[in-house]
């Protein structure tokens, strides 16, 4: 890598050193419960042969990895050149929970531990504001909650749901980002637990390795339901973050997209331009778990028909099993697209 | 196109006249009950805008689009040089009832209704054994039964199904194709409906727009299970078809596969290889509707990664709505990949 780039890291997983790490920041009846038996995440089933989280980066100090916020800038900003790490934490699975009270006080909790054991202790350190989105004017209610805190870069939810993303009973989350000038993120990880449908169309899958190659279909349902809704016409300054969802199948979505409503733009009066339009100008990607072709030129075709340079942010998934590390990818790129992949992008996003 | 290139065309949807058609094949109970209130195939809800089926090809003797043997040859055979249509028929959606005995019953007379209506009427007509996944034992006996007529060709099913396809329920369909030399192709259009989960792992879209443009998530997820769950090494001789399904996404999820198989390979001890070469060895998938990009050339690049020449099959989907001509596509192919792909690879599958 180029010595002198320093990279934003978009996708990076702090954790709780404990659930019980909570407490303090829920109210009753959540403070006993949480105290007494843990926060309770529903569960979807697949476990990794690996394990998801790396072993090999323990904090000295204890705890699971990327749970000490020293310890996650040697291991990880200081071998790496980073400028900045964007934090998305490890609750974006409440958006699985049955209950919306308790989910939005667990959202509330987690955001308040950001703020207080992660976001102070480093000027590096970007948050996000997680919601749970089962009650959206709950979730409007917590990012006008946090969107003045100046560290809060983003909100946050999985893209586990009951429902495609674009539907109705979401905007007032968009209105409310979109009122304070945030991104709004999706990260995966609860597909088919608790409230939430099949982890595929068609139904559920025997093991984690075909859960998480599929975990890309649920990313293609949102957009294409983000797309066709007029989110994007609603709410013109909406940027839509697509974190850890992959990006080589975004040529087939955007052609069979634009052909289809070629045929049947007449159920989408509200749309004024190409769908693809809205896509490119209106979502960003995240790079890792990057697909990887044997011939490396062949992702490189794929980057040039999404103009990737322009909507591609470089993430690590740090600590995770599958993480990607910086040295390993995006080698053929010029030096100009790595750039705006490996920092401009995520600093104009992100208004750092 | 090359005018001594004579087409074969893999999915033409042929019609009943009426579903009274069925009625002089179906046992009791079934018979009074069809003749009285007709099939009752669930619906899914998603009403296309434009239609489904082509209203200006509609036979001049009466009935809908696709119904009158000698029309269709006239109107699709004779005008696009025709050497063989694979009569896929408009039945698939039985993968969706609820009751296993009824959907064996509608598959058993819908198919002795193509053997003595259509197979009887023209040489160059073939034609699909429709089977009801619903109860894989029963769908084992009606391939039995019909796999001797010389003019059947292949197993049929929806794409629409409870489950994942690779799961071990369905593996008595693919021993008794296998054991008879049949390819297993699946159809889309029942995706939703009836017995079968949401159309996409973020749920039920709203507009026909996005359902359809969906629909190659549910290939994608049954493509991944057939794959992982050693369907094409337990029948090492077993086709599958994917038809209508799309095409350019198959870089994304061959390279996504092939990555996550590389880490978790250690839950799938039975697969020999890359998952991606049991794609390119066992799987056919049909051209329409093929993805079109603004620029022709990206999906020839599509093309180069997929060695499209030897997996891809023309089809038009005549008569349906969004059926692709054989002038349409294709056009900057090799004489050589065009003769494939028109023609040859479907030969060979079919053994034709």
């Amino acid at each position: 890598m180029d010595k002198d780039l320093r990279i934003i890291d978009v996708d990076v997983h702090n954790d709780l050193k404990s659930p019980l790490e909570l407490v303090p920041y829920l109210p009753e009846p959540w403070r006993t419960r949480v105290a007494a038996s843990g926060i309770g995440m529903p569960g979807h089933g697949y476990m990794s042969p690996v394990g998801v989280v790396r072993k090999d980066c323990m904090p000295p100090s204890g705890g699971p990895s990327a749970s000490d916020p020293d310890f996650l800038v040697q291991d990880l900003m200081q071998q790496f050149n980073m400028e900045h790490v964007i934090l998305t934490g490890n609750m974006t699975n409440i958006s699985t929970m049955h209950d919306p009270d308790y989910a939005a006080a667990i959202a509330s909790a987690y955001n308040d531990h950001i703020i207080a054991d992660w976001l102070s202790k480093n000027d590096a350190f970007r948050g996000s504001i997680t919601v749970a989105p089962q009650d959206p004017l709950l979730a409007a209610k917590e990012i006008d909650r946090l969107a003045g805190h100046p560290s809060m870069v983003q909100v946050l939810m999985g893209s586990a749901q009951r429902a495609p993303l674009g539907q109705r009973q979401f905007h007032p989350i968009y209105e409310a980002a979109s009122r304070h000038g945030l991104p709004v993120a999706i990260h995966p990880g609860g597909e088919g637990a608790g409230g939430t449908p099949p982890p595929t169309p068609a139904g559920y899958p025997t093991r984690y390795l075909e859960w998480h190659t599929c975990l890309s279909q649920n990313y293609m349902a949102h957009l294409v339901s983000l797309v066709c809704e007029g989110v994007f016409e609603k709410f013109p300054n909406l940027k839509f973050v697509m974190l850890e969802g992959g990006i080589a199948w975004l040529p087939h979505l955007m052609w069979r997209l634009d052909k289809n409503y070629k045929g049947l733009r007449s159920s989408v009066p509200w749309l004024k331009r190409m769908p693809s339009a809205y896509i490119r100008d209106h979502c960003m990607f995240s790079t890792q778990p990057i697909e990887e072709p044997q011939e490396p030129q062949e992702l490189i075709s794929i980057f040039d028909m999404i103009d990737a340079e322009n909507i591609l942010m470089f993430s690590s998934d740090y600590p995770h099993w599958d993480n990607d590390m910086p040295t390993e990818i995006l080698k053929r790129l010029s030096p100009e697209a790595r750039t705006k992949i490996f920092n401009t992008n995520a600093k104009t996003l992100y208004k750092i």
